[in-house]
């Protein structure tokens, strides 16, 4: 089955469900992309494109914050908005769904990962292969204040009542944070892990056994390659678009052809695309799986980190059988190394808790009660307003980066949060040999074979864009970029 | 296969090397058992011992220490050893092997213990159920303060180096103890976990596919049992001695008849017999797994909590193959709820590394660098000093409230280490019935079942004598008593 097609043209479905805002902003973007509207130009205005387009005030907003978010767009003010100076410098976006083989395969991927991860994790590179972004952004000296405070007035009894499930005070700092995105998870929902990762881990073992086959995104995180290897289960890899996530047709002929037990999905910021499925996709998604009574893993744990102007909903704000596992973590967004994170997993709770209590017993409780008084605290939003500033403007400038010195003929994501940038490059590129030959002069990067159980990708690298942009970083491109045009010139 | 002897009995191969001192002591321990030395009554001195034994001072020395520290004697200043006065009024020991089923099985036990463990987590309980230790015993408020101290000096990037396998001056520390315990475990060939239970089962996971069978002591833990569920594994329970642990005659029977591929086992205060095996025979179980290249998986988390004069081995000291994977943890001996622990597994460290890293990624940091830098303070020994003396009381009266408040009939261990004492009641009386009256009369405890693939030892329960004693505790026993001196008269 190819599916060399884009995604919007074959689902008319689809698009019709698409908001307004979204096709002005994609028709906005096409216009910038194909130089109808030049760096610098001014946008029409407002009311303009209102009588224009037949569409309310509040819809031209929304498309000209996500172009803003997109970072197409630039807001002066009292003057309106301007097509950014460096959306023509930036490479264009890839379009095209990915087109992994049609089968359910065992793994033998983990060792490739190891060996890069390895080569990657050293000190004195330029850290574009991370996969974490830099510590320095994140508030660990008012966390250790918690952390310190907490300590000293632990309750002795917490290191056995708080085990699993986890701290109450937590779980219900959680769970409001579930409420102000507008849904329902109560603290007994909640089950505190060792980070994202483990929670995504019990999720998989609740819901499979050894054997089975498990959906996953095409290119997806090697991590949870890694995961299905270990647990003895099969890979599905689905078509998937580099801005709106997995392919839902070839999603749905996967569940029928393949019969998976469980997909593992990003619906936010997907690692490595950095892709991000629209509203409308991901009710549909959750309606498609719960018509296959298949269980939803969402590792959802670059949410919080959107460009946009509000924090987009998992697909489990769309659940209403309790079919999706939400799992998510302060690992990327608050308390690095602290290894805390959560399930949310519906009708799957009391699994996932006896999955844990057999297996690790219990997140750590100083770490837990640390992060409980500093949520409980207030300056989390205030944080991540931050956080989210600065990740967006490192975003801009590698993507600038990347259009300047890498080879025409190179695409790269305009990921609207997290901190990846996905970038195909020439056809004729190796990934594998430019992240061998990079290393050696002190560059990392994630070739795109790790992310796929068959190797493909061999064209694709991620770049990490979660560190502060400095000289170093800017060699750092301008050595792969002139890697990758050697290549193309073999 | 039915193990109905004694253990001593039918193997003079292991009792030739038995140490000298081990032979006295049990002689002295049976005079006392049958009344020939009666409470009270002075020990012959040590010069008239060596006489008419024929050995040295220093071996007579050593078995009057064994006997003072399973609660049979007492030193009084200048005037010898004495017969404690409760050494007749404590149950007898129980001397006989337990019988498991000669069979390779698969588990369905994990759903029973959870219903029971669920009932024993009550805070308004006498918890003689309770897996764990009071948490007043441990020094939480000087750990607060490393914690705070280390929480707000936190280098940034340790949040990322020091992710498994861990922070490296705690597992120098680690590899500290080791030496100072006579073994050769480096820092590098440490990987920090959280908490032993990960431990163990990221060992476990190392060596073993599902299917596999595994072997555990009769009765064991039922943690092991729900982890070998959990992961799809069968049990072979082999049988095991109340006081020197599990049987080699039995286990290379079960080697050679089950080909294991892993051995699960707690050398040291076996969880729930509170066994010990003696030196010789560790050494004897080492070498009998390197012949049939079976890894032992040794779970040494009461090592620590002694009552002689020295911490025993494990049986990793004996190790020369690398086929020990040895797992311990600050749990329950320092740092409860912090879930630090660690695997030193030999040759198969990378491969636990990287079981960690797909499944959990790191223990928490925070955690690990408080604990480093508790202990590189120092302090720890005089806590664990402080620890044993209070556990080694706790034991001695509720030893002596089972010898009294118990049916006649009852037999009781009396474990030189940890915080567990298993009762065996007459034969008639069922411990999950005794479990659920008890529960509703505000006292846990551990019922016999659990800790078996087969529900065995109906008639045996597991009481915790790691909280303080007070009247509340008193009434507790006196109630268990109540309950299983009426199950007798049925």
């Amino acid at each position: 089955m190819a599916h060399s097609r884009s995604d919007t043209a074959t689902k008319p479905a689809e698009v019709r469900k698409k908001k307004r805002y979204q096709s002005l902003a994609d028709d906005m973007a096409e216009s910038i992309r194909t130089g109808v509207l030049r760096p610098g130009d001014r946008l029409p205005s407002v009311r303009n494109t209102c009588v224009s387009r037949g569409v309310s005030p509040s819809t031209v907003f929304q498309a000209y914050y996500l172009l803003e978010a997109r970072g197409l767009i630039q807001a002066r003010e009292r003057s309106g908005y301007f097509v950014s100076t460096e959306a023509r410098r930036m490479a264009p976006e890839p379009e095209r769904l990915s087109e992994p083989r049609d089968e359910s395969l065992s793994l033998d991927v983990s060792k490739l990962v190891f060996e890069i991860l390895d080569a990657t994790m050293k000190h004195d590179v330029v850290p574009f292969g991370s996969a974490f972004p830099s510590p320095l952004h994140f508030p660990l000296r008012r966390l250790g204040q918690a952390l310190a405070a907490s300590a000293q007035a632990l309750d002795p009894w917490s290191t056995v009542d708080d085990l699993t499930p986890g701290n109450l005070a937590l779980r219900r700092q959680i769970a409001l944070r579930y409420l102000a995105a507008g849904m329902h998870v109560h603290a007994d929902d909640i089950v505190i892990t060792n980070g994202a990762l483990e929670a995504l881990n019990l999720c998989l073992a609740a819901v499979t056994r050894p054997g089975d086959a498990v959906v996953v995104e095409s290119p997806t995180f090697y991590a949870a390659l890694q995961s299905l290897e270990r647990m003895g289960l099969e890979v599905v890899e689905v078509p998937t678009h580099p801005r709106e996530g997995i392919d839902l047709l070839a999603l749905e002929h996967a569940l029928e052809r393949h019969r998976p037990k469980a997909c593992w999905l990003m619906t936010n910021f997907q690692n490595p695309l950095g892709s991000l499925m629209p509203d409308y996709k991901k009710r549909a998604l959750v309606d498609l799986l719960a018509r296959h009574a298949v269980p939803l893993i969402e590792d959802d744990v670059y949410g919080e980190l959107y460009f946009g102007d509000h924090r987009p909903a998992p697909a489990k704000a769309y659940d209403r059988h309790g079919m999706v596992l939400h799992c998510s973590s302060f690992s990327k967004n608050l308390a690095p190394g602290y290894r805390i994170g959560w399930a949310a997993p519906g009708r799957y709770t009391s699994e996932v808790a006896r999955q844990k209590l057999t297996s690790t017993l219990s997140a750590s409780i100083p770490a837990q009660l640390a992060l409980a008084s500093y949520l409980e605290r207030g300056g989390f939003d205030k944080h991540l307003r931050k956080l989210r500033h600065a990740l967006g403007t490192q975003r801009d400038v590698l993507a600038q980066a990347v259009g300047h010195f890498f080879p025409t003929g190179t695409k790269a994501t305009r990921p609207m949060g997290g901190y990846f940038l996905w970038v195909e490059l020439p056809e004729s590129c190796d990934a594998l040999t430019i992240h061998r030959q990079a290393l050696e002069l002190g560059v990392s990067c994630a070739p795109g074979p790790i992310f796929s159980s068959s190797r493909a990708f061999s064209n694709c690298i991620r770049l990490n864009y979660g560190h502060y942009w400095d000289a170093r970083a800017e060699d750092g491109v301008a050595i792969l970029g002139r890697l990758a045009r050697r290549q193309c010139e073999r």
